[in-house]
């Protein structure tokens, strides 16, 4: 079997082995150094981390990997993650909203449970907060990277540049007390922003994160004075009170460092530092970007304690110049303070632990520290203490009277409200000595803040509702308004139920409708001789994406037949659900079979009971269509025609031929006076065999089964109604096929949809998706409108040029500079609306194939920063295509050779967003046609 | 508005918020206890571990989580896991056969490779090895787990108690030189397995797995004698070769502990151990069973050393009585030799670590240990020095003369071949000095192996191929006859490419059949006049499974047009490929318009190429048929028939219409004489629109598109041809759409057809896994014929009931007694036949609705066991369903009540697979019809 020539570039593609080989142990040991990706466990692989300040940590993702990780979260109920975290946040919308690509959504939902969303997406323990009870801890996969997601959303949404304001539903201000316009921050320090600022270093919160939570806070108008402190120039609490502010919330840090007594007398320039000597210094450097004023250090550091605080001192040492820093402790490793992730990047920085020890006596040598003696000596050019800290300045115990303090010096107060001695005053954070975390510091000034609104209302008289209820998180965004109007009927929304499972029952309904849904089909019903009774099992899971077990099922088969219910049950819902939801439109869904008289009663009956329109369902594909109906009549244009010309003639209110996606039924439709169509319903198909031939779903003993209806992501790409809306323009479309986000959503419209129906996204998950679909809509509106992120992809920025574990680009260069006009944003708000320059927008790009361009070609091209060196590309290019791409041997790059006929196969199946490129072809596609044209075969 | 009574079951389910909430910190540090998954990290919730041997490996993976595994990996080109894999393990290749449910497949790739295939995937410190290569290092999901799939397969496997055989290809025995024959194990214990069984706890390597791999080695004749060891009773290297023994392989392990000086004289009695005392007498114990006989120890333990010996005994401590172990160790953390994988272990089990000690003196009371000096001192009960072994056994040293001895006191060897300075002794293993692991002993076997051969060859005057080749794995599964009869053509196994990208070329098609490909149709052709040139892009990533990028797509769009080469090219290509593959088979795909002359003269030239048979392309739903040619010929059946009548007019060999999955056109095709249909082509749909509602593809700067071809597992269901297998029974189906693996491949056959055709899963792979194919049907089919694994759904054993978290099943309670007979499957090897008794198999379970019996109901039932407590069943019943689940606030576990009515939408959700079962319901189901029939509207 002779090989082709010019086959070189085929050398490291798979062959089937027809025997084992071999390698010796020896060869191997030293072949597998090549190929490592970890780091060596030895020493000589240290990196040098002296004036390294990039990101560590581990959570961090792209968007690659936050869709993939917002994928596998299972969005339990009642979800554990939730009651875990200190400010309560509805963890699971959050990461739903990612997975549809709703990041505003997702951000929203983040900001309104906790200010500092951002941050505490950053630093929080999340091992002993939400991530602790993370249901995912009993699969394979392990629990959900919740901070790394949290750090996503909010880090997308402050790149939009999108100010927070008032929610204009409340009152208007003017309305409202003084007290709640009026509020002052006084900060000790040049810079706001507390502990996170001056204490925590850049490469674990760099101060861009601060800045655009304080901006958001001072977008709602607060004020901030800044180099004035509690106990400084005569300001106490009692000057406070006498300058007419009505509450003071206390939230200082702790500002002094414990220190052991054997340190005392020791200075930095002896080789000694307290954590609160030297993080504020490390900070202050890193963050004013001189890294020349880092502190300087050498040799050998010792940092003792093992709170959180203490790894912090041993990062920083690292970049401070120590060359290795011990940490050293008075307890073993299971009694120790910190948590794993910050114990984990200081193992991984190849710091040393000793466990046990208290230091005795310190060593100096010329008046400087050369060593520790514990039981032992070690060696030491520097030491850090980290044993924590508390408050002694007797300046600032003084301002805080007449507030009582206890036995640490700190307020006494009640932990519920956060109320000190005196009723006028409150604390929280570091002070109040309740929270150990970041996240529970603002938990503490979230509790206090609804209770000093209480405060305040009873000073006036006002009673409060005893449910806190404290406003969600608003901005431009939120405005955007997304009701539609087709046949005259006006939706708040484009989404609503299709005729389906979440529509089998009236109270069903009813509650998608207070979850915010726009509208609802009925599920389909009949008269009563046509009374159907199902068989079971009949909902199955589709097989279509792999061997993955819920959650997001990509399909679903069903042989489930209309509704159980009468016409009689339905119709009088119907009436109800008007009575008691004006604003919500419902459609009730018919089925007869091909009899004018049946039509006429039926279409009679539910126009009687005050449905906004009908649907005609002429395309259910399983069951329904050996007794005549659905399917067996929508598949013939002329049944079609006359069913429509039947039911108009029955009915004044607007009704919609549920068709399969085929334009000759559509336009049947619209002949016999149809207002529309909805399309498509489910597509015919079997799902799944099991290994003994047996069906599933196998009803019975027989374990029997019929063709049933694929739904969901599987069948959005027949679904995308493009057709219809080509070959009848304006002619209205009721969609239905795989939307499964305000993004898949979108598309619908675009292609030519009015309003939006949705089932298999429900039974994926619950009703409350209704809220991430209208509000990334919303978004999705808005953010078309600044100029300044045309190169975004809806909620989407440009991808980020990195591959793990080369170095981050800084923020600046990966977006571009963005700076947004913000003035121009209020402006804009309510101008936008989703019918217009939205529904069809996509058609003037989609025709026949014969308008397509075939002198306008592309070709591919590899970023090797990006590639993570796996080789699909040059696999499939090799047995599925053109051989057109080279494959390193040594250092496993591709590359793109001028053969490639830019098929786009490579980039279909490489893993990383954006590594490949489709870019235009400079010289003109010549196609290899093997032999030339028209010799004697 | 107001709620529906009798809702309480709704109170946990997620609604829609309209304000945050509040919850103090100090209320939140309390309830977030209730919901905590992950341990404490206060020592208060330690396990006791005492007798405690369950399974403590963190990679052991359920079906489900080696499935879910298995589907991330990357399967790169030129794999870096392989090159670092000492056996050089094809791992890829094993994956991909897991990914595919062939866990044959894999294990045969296993122990083609390492014949401890099972024992290593449980103890390779993989992080070191084939893991520490792997290109998803550089991906946020981070790298495989390689050891778990290994383990996971090669255990399937050993449950389907198939003894292996020798390959029935190779010359037969007695052709062979004897000494291939003749092979003796001598073991000094009574008991075979060496260190795996001697010193490696039950825990973490148990008994099963070594005797399942001893019997492996027995099936091929290998001998073993008991009680006999080096150096005992006279047994030496030349009494063996006195005996005629012509080579001899020591293997055996360095016997001796190394043992500080001031240890000397130390006994157990006194509460000393080596790890050469302390291990075997733990192993002896749990491998019998006798835990009674386990070494006694209380108080605390001080294990010396820090290599995975001394991490053997830590954990082996704990379950022997120790309250607390110290691990102490003279280097600190970055310089110890153990992995991380071992460390990770003994830190959870709350093991201490005490880094840079040396130890100066035992401290004793009574004569008994009390504490052990360094240069503080440790309270110690018992102490365990594992400092590594030595061979200073006098009798084994002169058993091994006249082999040279090195330095160390091991024999001088050749690190390629394993051959000590006698030629006829080869050693490998601890002996020789090289492996540190169990992985790389097994390589030294298998290097030697081939070397030994080499030598006996050379003894007899052969020569041997430089080249190494060894036999791979084989079992009676290997023999079963896939080959197919269809329309008078063999094909050598059903297995074949699809006229599609995989055959642009013919040396793909070349390549494709020396990969073992069965069959292959070429890409369309035409005539000259109708040549086309493609447009670029043209080949998309499915958007149908979510936001996953590579690999395994579940979905391809593509705009590509028939093949851009000559009519000539092809023909010409065919008569070669059939001179060079003369057993596979050839289809020629051919298209022209709707004209006799056309489709006379195209079919002709392809007869006279040689061509076994032809395709006529009646189905290509994009671009052709805007031409007339395609889909526009192909939907209308008095066209298809016509067209197929000229075809046969025209010539004698076979044809195949390939039509889109409609029963109509297929019975035109039939009437036209077409020998049968290939069924059915690509699915016509839009894959994606961006958010600015261009759509992708989009060609030139207008960006345009046309609606193009789905393929892949998205349109499976749409594909699977048993509705056409049951209007023409006996009508030969090629089917194609969504064939990824034999288990989908025999779908398809149970549903009807006779060949199977690939196109998307080899553009997600390459042409390799064609091997993964045959193996799996091969395994499929002979499976089916062990009545023992009735239970069994293909190669899936039943699912385990086992939680993470909760105790691990024994392996018995799991698959049950499954003890088969061997001899019976001699017997069956060669009467299986895949067309006999699987074409069409599942067709009698399927047909019309209304034979589905709505009187034969099932119900839910949740296994309390093996919930995970995420409710996702819970809310889908209620928003798509039936509120027929309550889900209990406190335990959050699901009880399913008497109203469910079996839709299965519940376990269609559910991401533990069996976890949900429907069991056929007892009372009579009753729907629920809402009103009465017929009252007034």
């Amino acid at each position: 079997m002779c090989h082709h020539p010019a086959d070189s570039i085929l050398a490291l593609n798979p062959r089937v082995k027809t025997h084992a080989n071999l390698h010796s142990t020896a060869s191997k040991k030293n072949e597998k150094k090549h190929w490592k990706r970890n780091p060596e466990r030895s020493c000589d692989s240290c990196v040098n981390l002296e004036n390294n300040f990039d990101d560590i940590k581990h959570t961090t993702l792209s968007e690659r990997g936050a869709l993939r990780e917002a994928l596998r979260c299972l969005k339990c109920a009642d979800a554990p993650c939730q009651k875990s975290c200190p400010t309560n946040l509805d963890i699971k919308s959050f990461i739903t909203s990612i997975s549809s690509k709703n990041y505003y959504g997702a951000a929203k939902a983040i900001l309104s449970s906790n200010p500092l969303g951002l941050t505490c997406g950053i630093l929080c323990p999340t091992s002993d907060l939400c991530v602790g009870g993370c249901n995912l801890y009993a699969s394979e996969e392990g629990p959900m990277n919740i901070g790394g997601l949290q750090q996503f959303a909010t880090e997308v949404f402050s790149k939009m540049g999108i100010p927070q304001i008032r929610n204009p539903e409340l009152p208007p201000a003017h309305k409202m007390l003084e007290s709640y316009d009026n509020i002052t921050i006084f900060e000790r320090q040049k810079y706001i922003g507390g502990l996170s600022t001056a204490e925590i270093p850049q490469f674990r919160l760099p101060y861009e994160v601060v800045q655009f939570e304080i901006d958001l806070m001072k977008d709602l108008g607060v004020k901030v004075v800044l180099e004035k402190g509690l106990g400084q120039n005569g300001m106490t609490l009692t000057s406070l009170k006498e300058k007419g502010f009505q509450v003071v919330f206390v939230g200082i840090v702790l500002p002094q460092a414990n220190r052991d007594k054997i340190f005392e007398g020791l200075t930095i320039e002896q080789g000694f530092y307290t954590s609160k000597d030297f993080l504020p210094l490390v900070a202050k450097a890193s963050m004013c970007n001189c890294r020349s004023q880092l502190p300087k250090l050498h040799g050998n550091v010792i940092v003792l304690g093992a709170g959180d605080t203490a790894f912090d001192c041993v990062t920083s040492a690292l970049r401070c110049g120590a060359r290795r820093v011990f940490v050293v402790f008075r307890k073993g490793f299971n009694n120790i303070r910190a948590v794993p992730e910050e114990m984990e990047v200081a193992k991984e920085e190849k710091c040393e632990f000793l466990p046990f020890l208290s230091p005795r006596e310190i060593v100096k040598k010329d008046g400087r520290v050369v060593g520790l003696c514990f039981c032992r000596t070690e060696l030491a050019d520097f030491i850090i203490s980290a044993f924590g800290s508390m408050l002694n300045d007797p300046e600032v115990k003084k301002a805080l009277e007449p507030v009582k303090l206890n036995a640490w010096g700190t307020p006494e107060l009640n932990s519920e409200t956060m109320q000190t001695s005196e009723p006028w005053v409150f604390a929280g954070g570091d002070i109040a000595g309740l929270a150990n975390t970041t996240v529970e510091s603002v938990n503490d000034g979230k509790q206090a803040s609804w209770h000093i609104h209480k405060y305040i209302q009873s000073l006036h008289g006002n009673t409060v509702s005893t449910t806190p209820k404290l406003p969600l998180f608003h901005c431009a965004i939120d405005t955007v308004d997304i009701s539609m109007e087709m046949c005259g009927i006006k939706f708040p929304n484009p989404f609503g139920l299709a005729s389906a499972p979440p529509t089998t029952s009236t109270p069903m309904i009813r509650r998608a409708f207070e979850q915010g849904w726009g509208f609802a089909l009925t599920k389909t019903f009949g008269l009563d001789k046509d009374l159907v009774t199902n068989v079971s099992p009949r909902i199955m899971r589709g097989t279509t994406s792999g061997h993955i077990f819920g959650p997001g099922q990509g399909s679903f088969l069903n042989i489930e037949l209309i509704s159980e219910k009468t016409a009689a049950y339905w119709c009088k819902s119907v009436a109800e659900l008007k009575a008691n939801f004006p604003q919500n439109i419902i459609i009730a869904s018919i089925m007869c079979g091909y009899n004018q008289a049946d039509w006429t009663e039926l279409a009679k009956m539910a126009e009687e009971s005050k449905a906004d329109a009908l649907e005609l369902n002429l395309s259910c594909p399983h069951g329904m269509g050996e007794r005549g109906m659905g399917l067996a009549c929508g598949q013939d244009p002329e049944l079609v025609r006359n069913i429509c010309r039947w039911v108009r003639k029955a009915t004044t209110i607007p009704f919609f031929a549920n068709v399969t996606n085929i334009v000759d039924i559509a336009r049947a439709a619209y002949g016999g006076g149809a207002d529309g169509v909805t399309a498509t319903n489910t597509v015919s198909g079997l799902m799944a065999l099991k290994a003994d031939a047996t069906p599933w779903p196998g009803i019975g003993r027989g374990a029997r089964t019929t063709y049933g209806g694929v739904s969901g992501n599987a069948i959005r790409p027949i679904a995308l109604c493009a057709a219809i809306a080509k070959a009848l323009p304006g002619f209205p479309i009721l969609a239905t096929g795989g939307i499964d986000s305000a993004e898949s959503g979108l598309q619908f419209l675009h292609a030519g949809a009015s309003v939006l129906q949705v089932c298999s996204a429900v039974q994926n998950q619950d009703f409350t998706v209704i809220e991430d679909y209208s509000l990334g809509l919303k978004a999705l509106l808005y953010l078309k409108s600044i100029e300044e992120l045309h190169n975004w992809d809806g909620q989407s920025p440009p991808t980020i040029r990195h591959q793990k574990g080369k170095p981050v680009p800084c923020v600046e260069e990966l977006v571009g500079k963005v700076s947004i006009s913000m003035a121009s944003h209020f402006k804009k708000q309510n101008s936008l609306c989703a019918d217009v320059d939205v529904i069809a927008r996509a058609l003037k790009h989609i025709g026949v194939y014969q308008k397509l361009d075939n002198t306008e070609q592309v070709k591919a091209l590899v970023d090797p920063e990006m590639c993570i060196n796996y080789g699909k590309c040059f696999m499939t290019c090799n047995d599925s295509g053109y051989q057109a791409i080279k494959f390193d041997p040594e250092t496993h790059l591709p590359v793109i050779m001028d053969s490639c006929t830019g098929c786009t196969l490579c980039l279909s199946v490489c893993p990383i967003i954006d590594c490949i490129k489709m870019v235009t072809r400079t010289t003109p596609y010549v196609p290899k046609r093997g032999l030339p044209v028209n010799p004697v075969c």
